[in-house]
Parts: C-alpha cells; sequence; structure tokens
C-alpha cells in the first residue's frame, strides 16, 4: 500500500458520511463547524446553498429520475439548464447581444492559445500586444508567440519587493497600428493587483479589441463591454468548478481561426453549436447556473460588488492599521478586492500565524510560491463574516506577537 | 420570462429537494421509484452508491472543511484524491509502467486534434492512417486532415442500411510504412459496432504506433497495451462527468509536439506537471475516483467484463429472439457490449414504444439520429436488473403489437 493509500485508508468516510448506510442523516444544510472559511485562491470556495442544493438534487434533477452528471447533453432537461445558466449569467453581466457566450474547457491556460488561434489572423502581420501585470500575463504573452509576433507594451516588472506591485498607466502604453489585438489580465491572483477601469483602446489611438483574462474577479464587479472585444475567465474562482471556461466573443471577430486550429476550439464553430459542437462539462455548467441563481438571490452583481467592497476594505484596513505588523506591497489604486497578499514584518511568525489560523477554520492563506508570505481570496462566495473572523484573528495574532 | 425560463420556474425543486429548507429527509441511497433505468449514450448513467457519496461529502469532504469543488488543486486533500484516483485506475486497467496517464479536458473531439498535434511529427510526412468504422473515426479522420496527410486505410462505409454495420478485417487495411500512426475506434456508440481484438500492427507489418479512440467503452473490458501506443477516452460513458478526457501514452512517444501545439494540451508537458499545467477539472476527477473504487468494489474489470457480456446477450436474444420485431443490423462478431441499437420492423410503433418505456422509467432510449430507430447504451453502470426490465418490456410491446 503506497503513502497516498494508507492515507486514504484512514480517510475512509465515516459513519456521518457513508453513503448506503441507510443512516437519516442528510448533508448539512446550514453553516456548521464543519465548514470553514476558506480563502483559497481557487479552485475555491462556492455558496453554501449551491451545495447543498446540488447534493440535494445529485440522485434525481426534479423528478426527472437522472443526476445531472448522467443527462444527454442534448436532452431536454440539460437543455433547460443550460439555456437558463446562458439566460442568467447574461443579464447579470448586462453582456451586450453582440456578444457570444460560450462554454469551453481547458481554463485560462488553454485559452491563451485559443485566443491567438482566433484572432491573431485579425490582421496580416499575426501581432499581438500584451500587457503585463504579473504571472498570468506573463504566460499569455509566452504562448501567444506559437502563433505570431507578441509585443509587450507596458510592464509593471521591477526587481525586488515591489515586482507587479502597481499598473502601467494607459497613457504609456506603446500601442502599435498593425496589432491583432490588445491583451490584459485584469486582475492578477498572486501579487493582487486589480484593474478598476478597463483602457479605452480607441481613445488610445488604437483599433485593436481588447482581450480581458477576467478569471479571477468575473462577477464580482460590472463590466464596461463597450471596451471589450473577448472577455475569457476560468470558472474556478467566482463562477463554479474548474474545467468550464467562459468566452464572451464580439460577433464580428468570429471567423478567423488560423486553419490548425482544433474545431473544438474554434469559436465560430463553437458558437454555431450552441457550446455543444462537443460534449461541454454539464456538471460545472449545473454548478455555474445555480451560483448565477444564488448571485441573482444576493441582489445581483451590483450588491456583491458593494459587499465586496466592504470586505476588501476591512481586511486593507487592518493590514494597514497593524503598524507594520502586517503589510500589502500593492500601490493604492491597484490593491485587488479579490486577492489580498500580505506578508508578517517577522518573517518567522508565518508558520505560526497559519498553524492558528487552520484551528480557527481558516485556510488556504499560504501566499503564492512564487512571492511567499499571506493571501486571503476573498471572492464572491466569501462572506462578510469570514473575512470578520480573519481579521479578529489577525488583530489577535498581532496582539500576542506585536 | 423566455419559454425556457417558464419551464425552469415550473420545475423549482420540490419540498423534498428543497435545499436549506430544514427538512431532514436524505438523498435517496437506494433504488427508489425516482430514479429511472437510464440508458442514453453519454454523458450516461453513474452508479448509485457514487452519487450518493458525491452528495454526503459535497459540503465536507472527510472533515477537511471543504468540498471537493472548493479545494486547490495543488493541496494536500485534492493531492490525495487525484493520486489514488491515477492508481486505482492503474491497476485496474492493468496499465503497463511505461505509459504515462493524463487527466486532460475537451473530450474525445478535442483529443482528435490533440493526437496529431503531439504525434504527426512522429515521421518526417505527417502522414496519418485512419480505420473508417463510423461517425466518430470519421470526425477523427476529418480533424487529422488539419496537421498532415490522413489517409483511409479501411472503412466500413457502405450504401443503405448496412452502413457501418462490419468491421473491415485487419489484414485488408492498406498500410503504408511511412504513418505516423494507425488510428481506431474501438466501440462506435452510433451503429453500435465494436473491436473485439484490437489489431496487431507489427504482425501487419508496420511499424507506426496505434491510437485508440476508447471513450465508450473503456473499463468495461481488459485493455491490450501491448498493442497500443496512445489510447484516449472522454470520461461520460463509463468514467464519471464529461469534461474530463484520459490518455494514456506510451513514454517514447512523448516530447514531439508541433510547435503550434497549445501547452496546455503538450502531452510532454501534461506528464511532466502531473497533468497540473493547467488546473485540472477536480470534480469530475473525483467522481471518476469514485467509480474507480466502484469498479474495484464489483470485482475489477474483469468482473464487470463478464456482467457486460451477459447484460449484452440478453438484450440481443431478446432481440434476435423476436422474429423480427425488432432487429440489430451489425454483424456477428462485431456487436457492441456497450451501445445496442435496433429497430422495429413497423416504424410507425417507435413513438408508443419510447412513450411506454418511459411510463416505466426506461429512459434515453431513442436512436441517434443519423440512423433513427432506437439504441440502449448499457455501459458499466447499467445494472442486470435495467436490461431484465428492458428486455421484459420488448417482450410485452411485442406481444401487445406483434
Amino acid at each position: 500500500m503506497s503513502p497516498a493509500m494508507r492515507r486514504w485508508a484512514a480517510r475512509r468516510p465515516t459513519a456521518r458520511h457513508e453513503a448506503g448506510s441507510g443512516s437519516e442523516a442528510a448533508p448539512p444544510r446550514r453553516p456548521s463547524v464543519s465548514r470553514a472559511y476558506n480563502f483559497g485562491a481557487g479552485p475555491a470556495a462556492l455558496p453554501e446553498p449551491v451545495l447543498a442544493q446540488a447534493a440535494a438534487e445529485m440522485l434525481d434533477w426534479r423528478g426527472s429520475g437522472m443526476g445531472v452528471m448522467e443527462m444527454s447533453h442534448r436532452g431536454r432537461e440539460f437543455g433547460e439548464i443550460f439555456s437558463v445558466a446562458e439566460s442568467r449569467l447574461r443579464e447579470l453581466l448586462a453582456v451586450p447581444a453582440t456578444f457570444k457566450l460560450l462554454f469551453m474547457q481547458g481554463g485560462a491556460i488553454a485559452e491563451n492559445a485559443i485566443v491567438p488561434m482566433n484572432l491573431v489572423d485579425l490582421r496580416p502581420g499575426h501581432v499581438t500586444e500584451h500587457v503585463i501585470t504579473g504571472l498570468w500575463s506573463i504566460k499569455t504573452h509566452q504562448e501567444a508567440r506559437r502563433y505570431g509576433e507578441a509585443r509587450i507594451v507596458a510592464s509593471n516588472a521591477v526587481e525586488g519587493p515591489g515586482n507587479h506591485t502597481t499598473l502601467p498607466v494607459a497613457a504609456t502604453w506603446r500601442l502599435g497600428a498593425d496589432a491583432s489585438y490588445v491583451h490584459v489580465c485584469s486582475n492578477e491572483t498572486i501579487n493582487g493587483v486589480e484593474m478598476h477601469e478597463l483602457p479605452d483602446l480607441r481613445a488610445l489611438g488604437s483599433e485593436a479589441p481588447l482581450v480581458v483574462d477576467c478569471s479571477s474577479h468575473i462577477a464580482s464587479r460590472s463590466i464596461d463591454w463597450s471596451r471589450i472585444g473577448l472577455a475569457y475567465a476560468g470558472a474556478q474562482k467566482n463562477i463554479g468548478p474548474s474545467g468550464l471556461t467562459l468566452v464572451f466573443v464580439r460577433e464580428d471577430l468570429l471567423g478567423h481561426a488560423l486553419p490548425i486550429c482544433p474545431s473544438a476550439f474554434d469559436y465560430a464553430t463553437v458558437a454555431a453549436n450552441g457550446s455543444m459542437f462537443n460534449t461541454p462539462p454539464t456538471w460545472s455548467i449545473y454548478v455555474a447556473g445555480l451560483v448565477f441563481e444564488w448571485i441573482a438571490a444576493q441582489g445581483g452583481v451590483a450588491a456583491l460588488e458593494r459587499r465586496n467592497v466592504e470586505k476588501a476594505a476591512l481586511l486593507y484596513g487592518a493590514i494597514d492599521g497593524s503598524d507594520g505588523f502586517y503589510a500589502n506591497r500593492v500601490a493604492a489604486g491597484c490593491r485587488s478586492r479579490m486577492n489580498v497578499p500580505f506578508f508578517l514584518r517577522d518573517e518567522a511568525l508565518q508558520a505560526p500565524f497559519l498553524a492558528g489560523a487552520a484551528e480557527r477554520g481558516l485556510l488556504q492563506l499560504k501566499g503564492h510560491k512564487s512571492v511567499g508570505g499571506l493571501r486571503a481570496s476573498i471572492y464572491n462566495a466569501m462572506p462578510l463574516e469570514g473575512v470578520q473572523a480573519l481579521v479578529a484573528y489577525m488583530r489577535e495574532f498581532a496582539g500576542r506577537h506585536g
């Protein structure tokens, strides 16, 4: 038996969770001691009512005799799930009718190749322009080089701890006249910088469409579609399970895929087949639909945005008010509402900080390995109470060790 | 309100399923009147204990404080889920150590492009050879033409109702000496033909690796790895939810990806990163792991294969013994154990047959639109009792209308 198998055996479901045990215990319906506050950067916490409903409908979706995972993607039942999810999301984000909404696979990292395969041929030079703001936009730039000339038009990279902690002012971007598109990542999870306004490329003298990787803050705030040609998002932060990618593409950009673009990733083909050219990730779409329903029940994206502003203000306030015990390095005005990295003045306290947090059910607070320190991701599904609990713990910890 | 939204509203969860209602009703743990026998071709029925366990663990996976969808793919908990799933599947299918097992996205249709992007460069001519046995191998051939010269070396296509109802004898395949690989689809779901033995390409004079799309019968029978260079399978028939693709690739075939192959789909990159170059479809992998556990509990693939032989014999026997009331057109020796298409002598009886079946909880029996008629997909998760119920209904229906 391998060590992993041994750990597995030790983790066999407890009686409370035992499937087929005949026990009458339902999955927990309300916050319970067993649910932690999960500050992971993604895949990330989901709203508890979404999980509860997914569990309750697992074996029989609303009298259909089937669970959602068991449905034909072309059947009537899944057709309903799909079309309701799509129209809800369009409504929540006020997506204009000129945009196609595609449900795809592969996440943002696959999309880093799929976007150029679909759009680089918009202009003959096959030039793409990239604004570097952190690791994710760097990866996007590197991947685009497979398909054309990928230029860096601006960057926030510097030596030392200030690396990727600002945002290059749009007026300084060195935009050319020949680009097929300009790419930005509007929220970088690792250093925690967020574009609070998208650039107006026309005002900057560029005719190129703006392509936005908004994986890590989609649905946390409103989107100015007038500035966007294409936006994409891996689902696993604010939308649902990993394995689903949302692509919003302006219709006039369709139909330019390179001959080497796989059919399954040709936006025009995917759009013409209603995201069912290949079998879509049906379960992930179903859960995303439940999340959209939950967002609507919270009062929509505007209400969540207000809550996100409040949560972020509370957490940054605690950091900034700690007399340097904790520090966030990101320039004011560029700080992310979703991902809040912070550092302890005394690095030796990091391990005790994390251990004490875990004891209190405050999970996944370790920073990304490339920057170290701590990080709290406070996506839509993180309730204000979770941030309050974190802040209370931070104050208590600083009091003990300050 | 759109028609779809109206239908949705009418389907609001019933009291029994209401999430957060405080009701103590658990998801059903055993076969209940609300669970149907689901003969859909895919996404297809899953074992009920798998669904029950997934529901029970939804909000808190084994005391971790998180549901599986909420876990970091790089965290300890998901690491356990992943490595146990992988080692279980390797054991169940007796995968040799010389093969890498990759967990990818996009299904078999994406793989139709990903395979040539990775393997066509094995030989300088960029030639791929294809055995046509039905719609899925036709799609594979068409997609491969994007990346090289895709030759048809054998085909079972004929005019009329015998189309795709045989399998071309391997000795007749027109194999060249320059192919990068030879592709077969070892079970075609639409016409229901299955290769009960994989070709031995070396014995046929070819040095090319055999590439097998085994999406629709993986884990239903043993696999002769000595004849295979690469095998791939969309998960949504015998493995788990859609959105997950399994790729088994012999290590010596790695490292030949074309420069235009997206990093996320470069087998060498995926293998070097333990299927975590991009965020994998974590929930689908978890459910697949539960299915693997279920297969092991059934006695392994050999036991399921015996059961599948029995199920298929029962159903084909009922068709063949109906004095022509029902007919299956596939040549003896090529009949699929997984997908059993059949036709009513009197086509006018099809609608009443389907209506009566649905009344008895026998679902998704309509044939593929390209061939019409009826089809019962009887994958691993279909119990013998489901086939018995179908056969009993078929006899009763024939007695009433024969």
